[in-house]
């Protein structure tokens, strides 16, 4: 049960933005822009790159859903997002993409962990200013939700189903504010 | 010098919303509704959160600046913020806040790390549903505004003045986008 009075059977962060809309709206905008937004990072590397900072911080709701969110963008290519979880060195991505989830692994851990060298081996592979800058903000963005999910102990379903649906839905129609407070 | 080309001289995180407003714009709203919007917490007290956040976190600019925030805010009392930051539990702030601050460290570690305990005694210590939602959102907002600035190694000026008009200017305008991208 969540720390707190939500509607129940609501799973994650939409629990949470129901109960309070007024900080929701901007979390799910900032969501949109970030893993939606015109770039030169497919939808499915952003989301990628949320599942993989959401994994190491061991944040089941919000790794399985943008996993599965992943999955469906990669299409016919998804094992990569299980490759990527398990072994993101081993996995068949890009050397550029590799080099933004290193950066995104050490923001996960602190700021402060990411080196020049990092940022200077990203833009030899191809990485520019807006796509160096995003992946940080990407992995700062999922410390957040993460650390809010699980703070509040917000309801995370155990069945794999749940998380297909939601997958697909956070595929198709991106991240648009649930029904306001019940 | 900052990972990325953002403008010269402009310090923390406004010289990264300048450089990317499209995200900037919902990170600076979010802050806004959190820290002035309408609560029943005190601008003084959630502006301590978040520089003890920040201070945990070893973020410099956001601890600097937030702190010099909250002793405007706390005005008269202003040694309340140091004391805070130096030694907690010892400090003069209510056993309800010092409940609130234990559950926006143990946040600032990981969700995971708050349990039913810490959240009861928040409760008993007269903390509503709210509060402790707001508290939770703080603190893992500051979690990735500290990874965001440290993480792209924007401006941290080290002169102790800057944080004094800046800490004022929040205190005084609250958080306003800056003019954009240059």
């Amino acid at each position: 049960m969540a720390h707190i009075k939500v509607p129940e059977g609501v799973p994650g962060i939409r629990s949470l933005v129901m109960f309070r809309p007024e900080t929701g709206v901007y979390l799910y905008d900032l969501a949109q822009v970030l893993l939606r937004g015109e770039s030169t990072l497919l939808p499915a590397e952003r989301e990628l790159i949320a599942a993989y900072v959401s994994h190491r911080n061991n944040c089941i709701f919000c790794r399985n859903s943008h996993a599965a969110a992943a999955r469906c963008l990669y299409n016919e290519e998804a094992f990569i997002v299980d490759d990527v979880l398990q072994d993101m060195q081993q996995s068949a991505v890009s050397d550029k993409l590799k080099a933004l989830l290193t950066i995104a692994g050490k923001v996960q851990v602190s700021g402060k962990s990411v080196t020049k060298e990092d940022i200077e081996l990203a833009k030899r592979l191809g990485a520019d200013d807006r796509e160096i800058h995003d992946t940080v903000l990407i992995a700062a963005t999922f410390c957040m939700f993460n650390r809010y999910v699980d703070g509040l102990a917000s309801f995370t379903p155990v069945q794999e189903e749940a998380y297909v649906d939601m997958g697909k839905r956070m595929a198709e129609k991106g991240y648009v504010l649930p029904a306001q407070k019940v």
